[in-house]
């Protein structure tokens, strides 16, 4: 069986690159009644994310991961939590971000129930 | 009822003065078999998270908390994330930091099942 490391590690590749290649395709990772909160924002169902995620004012986004740690949850999910840069298009310097995800099983795979996400700002 | 953010902001202002007050006075507030991933290292029960927190190579630590992001998990639970800066005495520039809380409802009151730990080196 994958250990948490390995599935997050999976997980966070899949995301990052639709995100980077194609931020409508996430929306079947996020689960109906998913929450986003993306610098203190509130987002609910996965319809409203999407539409969050595809209104960012770029079209070129590049993540650059820097740690991936995971816990299995008391729901037999998996909390997924990443340190990262952000190389946005026309941007000089990365931007650091940090990101939580709660995952929950489904059908043999894992979907996105939560997603906390935010910047660090020098 | 208390709005998740009022919980986790509740939570935040507690564990932190308790942290950096007396280290040794937040093993109750871990769950017996609660999971702390420090920079990468793990530790799970809540006698083997005490040692590592009061192991840490300093005597004095200040948390300044810049946000506190909280979502209620599927096992009616809250996620709770936290981004902030650390001072320990004799270093001249804070260090930034972020960490995940996984609070499970326990009797009236919320214990950690969760936590994350990471430094957002520069």
């Amino acid at each position: 069986m994958a250990s948490p490391e390995d599935i997050a590690k999976a997980f966070q590749v899949h995301y990052y690159q639709t995100f980077d290649q194609n931020r409508a395709a996430l929306q079947p990772l996020y689960q109906d009644n998913a929450i986003l909160s993306f610098e203190g924002q509130k987002f609910q169902g996965h319809a409203a994310i999407i539409g969050k995620l595809t209104s960012l004012p770029f079209q070129k986004v590049q993540h650059h991961i820097s740690s991936t740690d995971a816990q299995p949850s008391l729901s037999n999910g998996l909390i997924v939590f990443v340190t990262g840069q952000l190389l946005i298009e026309g941007e000089t310097n990365p931007l650091k971000f940090s990101q939580v995800f709660h995952l929950a099983a489904a059908g043999g795979s894992f979907i996105i129930t939560n997603d906390i996400f935010r910047l660090n700002y020098a």
